[in-house]
């Protein structure tokens, strides 16, 4: 028999049941290093913990994160929780000797982060991760590697964009509107996946914020009513009271990365038509890549080699078994899902907790760090309205 | 606590994974009327079996289907073996006084196909289900009621397609080539799927099969070695020894539909470049709707009454709560997949057979030997090489 | 100086148009080995006749083609008509001793296009040419060469589709419903183009039709009043009165080709949504391509033998120096249009006569007639009801 | 007669060829108010000027600028050469109370451009043009009347860019890199272009420039062989000398509309795989637009006040009657091209100068000045690396 690991997750709202979808499905797909047990679910409602926890099949169930966090039978711990309470509870975690998975981004300050670099960097024996699931698509795989074997060369430009369209001015003031719950709006959100994925693909780091704009549309929300404050879409148009939102609803930035390329991103809840429209391209003076989650099962990949009478962009379906992970499911060209990311990273995680090496690198606690350390120079950078160095340009 | 139902399902290659992960998720996302619980296992392979079985929570398993299927505690019997065993399983299980969901095509002879609608029939208190998954394509569903309401008015062009492009000349003989266990090549496997689309969206039927042509491209095929006649993909090289392919690798049709529109079909496992384009077109007096699985998220829906300076094709994205099935997942644009589309079929059934009504309408034994009809008509057309009439056109 | 050649144009109306704005341009663009001259223009209505030539610049005008196709002056005789007056024209022009033009499909019916194609074989110093001018896009020209060169392999599938709108019940009666001056309706006008373009592309012929279908979705129409019957949008409500068409609206056949490959083809004008949807897929062992003018200025191409990692399909921009004819115009992706499919065969006319061969075949009379008993071989297959045999299967 | 103005263009390379083009064919498709007369072609090459002279169709030649702007048969003046000498020209030309058309962007030094428009203001009876000729695309012209119409409601987003990939390292030092010529690189050449149509799609301003980026990739082109300096291909490898390329490769800003939407552009000519890819796109409340040159017969247009249900991004064929200027050309869907613009624009200056309106406002010197002040406010940007005000918001 295969060995195993018990799972506490804590959270049970839109993270939480995708954390729990992938721990159940993925050792049907995968042939694992370390079987996952879904042993314990962590949240404060007690109501709807049981009833989510026999839904997803959580063998218990606790309101006390402390308590459940002690419990030795616990291998891995899961924080899919709004961002204020990632810092405390996966300091919490690793002290208590676990190995932990953190929903993005790592914290809502710069601080919190660091004291959670700190914590995963002095707790040796355990290893963190951090749920930038977007590099567990399988086009988004294939483009890092492509980088990494040199295909595109001599890199001049990357764009990131992660574009929505749900908060406009009918949207109740969610928690997701409230900085002191979400750390920031789209920023932490949205521009988190995108900066994590171009490092992920490029292999570089941003080096420059040279500039930036963040903006709050709709400043005045109705204030939800009591018990409606989770999913994306709210719902509820509750009572006439208004309350101010804190949060940005787009930010853009412009930079430079440590290998010379000029890069751009843009996160927004405003961009009316495109719902979750989250991509990412690069250009290189050998090729070039083009993603876009909206059509998640293919990359755009040119060849900038090939002579001109036959170049062009391909599409490439990246859903064979000469793809990253996408063997494990169906046959070609019977596409996946967004639900499928989630359970790709828990097979990497099982297997890297299993001693295996993971397809792609999986980010840890180190590695989200660098991304919250652009997300806070983005932010110095509007509030200071100048350039901010994140790191010397190579 | 819900009532629940006992399944028994047989089969545990391709269609057998994917109609266990249905079971085992669809509750998850959907509130039943009936609970599925994954009872039994039947296959033919024991080692295989006892595997499976385990890798996707099946409690009991045989080897013997006629002694399961005379379980009393089993509610549901799910054929999901190749079609040359659909008829007589089908009714055996109908006469222990089960509900029966069967694999699609119905059966591999128009002969089997009648007798097991004749067996549904005589079965007053059994329901019947056939997989034609694709009309729970959330996009599909949608057509379907765009017709429904008089959005395309009287129709002149209906085109299905059903391209793939995997059975190139390398691959061996596996069973899918011989006539004896599958019926037919493409034609039962992906003119099948098209046909029911065609009618299912259009709520038509072919009325007269004007024109067909029927092609084998690779007559003879190496024999796989022991043990490799699975998957689509095949793989093995096998040994040099070669033998005859009996089915067929494309049919394409001509034909007209009862309410007056022309209609083709093309289904083709040569289309180089395609690996599962499955589509269907229609052309109406007032609108005109067209779906291509590959892009499944999406229904592209043009208004021919929008005045022409906006007269375009809207791509749709049907992942929204406004959309069938889909606001059982994720938000808006988080996109689906494949294996929803068996997810969303198992949520009808069990909400069928628990007393509700399905969203669109379930395809019966009575619905699936209507498919059947034209298959075969087609066959017909082929070998005496003239039209043949389905019914009369209105 | 360079040489250059009297041209007499016959038709004023759509063609009459393109070809005009052809011989204009042409030498702007390119360096022709003849200049074409724009000397005489023929045509019915002496009013209409000033003042399109005085447009255009035609130097002068005539409404007796007999005596204009005489004067020793004119070398080329254009002829732009409907297609009831070709072969009496085309054959008093090759008698005059005259190089010919003529517009497709050569002639509307296949006697006319036979005598057509004999008394071009009797006049040995004459050149004719067909205006199947989709020959002349660059893309479609690259197909043809990636055949040549024998990039896609054996050839398995070949689907043309000529698919358009404009024809609803509203449209009234014009000239293009009316067998006597149009030949056909949709098979004459759009089938015509999709088989030149598919027999031009794989160099192959159909061989047999296999079944075929043909409709008049609009059997009545209102006749328009005097002077409308011109362009395809006619307009003109006219009187109440209605006169019945006799062409076909939609024409789809299958068939197969001379290589062994399986054909399909689609002209309709009821498309709903489909404009000017024109094109051709060919999917071979090794390769595919894909064409539709929507989407004129680029070429789908899949690269069978690339590792399936990395294959797809790619959309090359066929605009640059590097494709046909597009160096002559404007630097890459400055896209061009349908117009410019006129001033490349005029380009390609007028070097064939002053003795260059043009990049890639000409269609003459003989080629063009080819063409025709493919139409013909419809329309007998539509008649009988059943398969027509056009040439050996090699 | 309809009457005529006699024109002078002055240059024949890139841009004395398409405007060349749109003169001669202008009054084939259009009727205008005044016919344009091909009088004077104004080059410095007189050898290159006799040939194309010829080959376009100019009566008289000349090499004498200023000569040729005193002619008083002359009524428009057309400035088709390198930025730096549009000021000293156009400044000439109104002096000599002639109609101005100026190639954009106005000038290569804002000092130069305000020169011009205040000559402009001077010379009360002139009217002035600049080709700004991406408004006279049918699609954007229809964006521009939607967002005029109030159809996208309060604007959040604008997006410009325009994505070139000719100018790797091995393309030559042709004038385009050189900033005593071209002025700036991709800034004046591209920027100008989605500024202006940013500006005319919204009928807003930049207001502030929050931050902005310049790089030169290639800082070393080598020098070309005399003779070769134009096109934009340049083409010729010249001699191993190289020299330094002064302008810049890609600009990108971010910044705000003084209606309080946020706005980002991009300019670039190393794009790797982008040939011309010149787009804007604008997310308003009530509706979004989408407009990308790549694909310039349609407009992406996005109606948000549909039900979720089917609401989507409709791809709108701008090529029938119903929209700007397409009608003058062919039927619907016989797409037209890039040098169809500058037709467009000739019709609506021949036009205006013939006392009608235009279908759409024509840039002036004026309004080409706004954009130079943007263009600007971009360089002080980089220079100053801080956030410039443009103008109040309002």
């Amino acid at each position: 028999m295969a060995k195993s690991i018990n799972i506490c997750l804590v959270g049970q709202k839109f993270m939480g049941r995708t954390h729990s979808n992938a721990y159940m499905k993925v050792a049907k797909y995968f042939d694992l290093a370390l079987q996952p047990v879904m042993h314990t679910l962590v949240a404060r409602d007690q109501a709807e913990l049981a009833e989510f926890a026999r839904r997803w099949g959580w063998a218990n169930t606790s309101t006390d994160w402390r308590a459940a966090f002690q419990n030795p039978e616990i291998g891995l711990i899961d924080i899919g929780t709004p961002n204020n309470v990632h810092a405390e509870m996966a300091i919490a975690a690793l002290e208590a000797g676990k190995h932990v998975a953190c929903e993005k981004p790592l914290a809502n300050t710069l601080a919190g982060a660091r004291q959670m670099r700190d914590a995963a960097r002095k707790a040796k024996k355990s290893k963190t991760f951090v749920w930038y699931n977007y590099r567990r698509v399988p086009a988004v795989a294939l483009a890092h590697q492509l980088v990494k074997e040199g295909r595109l060369g001599r890199i001049y430009h990357v764009r990131g964009y992660y574009l929505q369209d749900w908060a406009g001015p009918d949207v109740p003031l969610i928690w997701r509107f409230q900085k002191k719950i979400a750390g920031s709006g789209s920023h932490g959100d949205l521009n988190a996946h995108i900066i994590d994925m171009a490092r992920f693909i490029t292999g570089e780091e941003v080096a420059e914020v040279s500039g930036a704009i963040m903006e709050t549309f709709v400043k005045e929300r109705v204030i939800p009513s009591q018990g409606s404050t989770g999913g994306i879409s709210g719902g509820a148009k509750g009572s006439a009271a208004k309350g101010r939102s804190d949060v940005d609803d787009a930010v853009l930035f412009l930079g430079r990365m440590t290998g010379g390329a000029v890069c751009s991103f843009e996160a927004t809840r405003f961009a009316t038509g495109y719902q979750n429209k989250n991509g990412v391209e690069v250009h290189g003076e050998k090729g070039a890549i083009s993603f876009n989650f909206e059509d998640m099962n293919y990359l755009s990949w040119l060849d900038n080699t090939v002579p001109a009478r036959l170049r062009g962009w391909t599409r490439v379906p990246t859903t064979g078994g000469d793809h990253p992970w996408a063997g494990a499911y169906w046959p070609p060209a019977h596409i996946i899902g967004y639900e499928h990311t989630f359970m790709n990273q828990a097979a990497d995680m099982l297997n890297a907790l299993g001693g295996r090496k993971p397809i792609v690198p999986l980010p840890d606690f180190e590695d989200a760090y660098q991304t919250q350390r652009i997300l806070e120079a983005v932010s110095v950078s509007v509030r200071e309205r100048c350039p901010v160095k994140v790191r010397e340009v190579k």
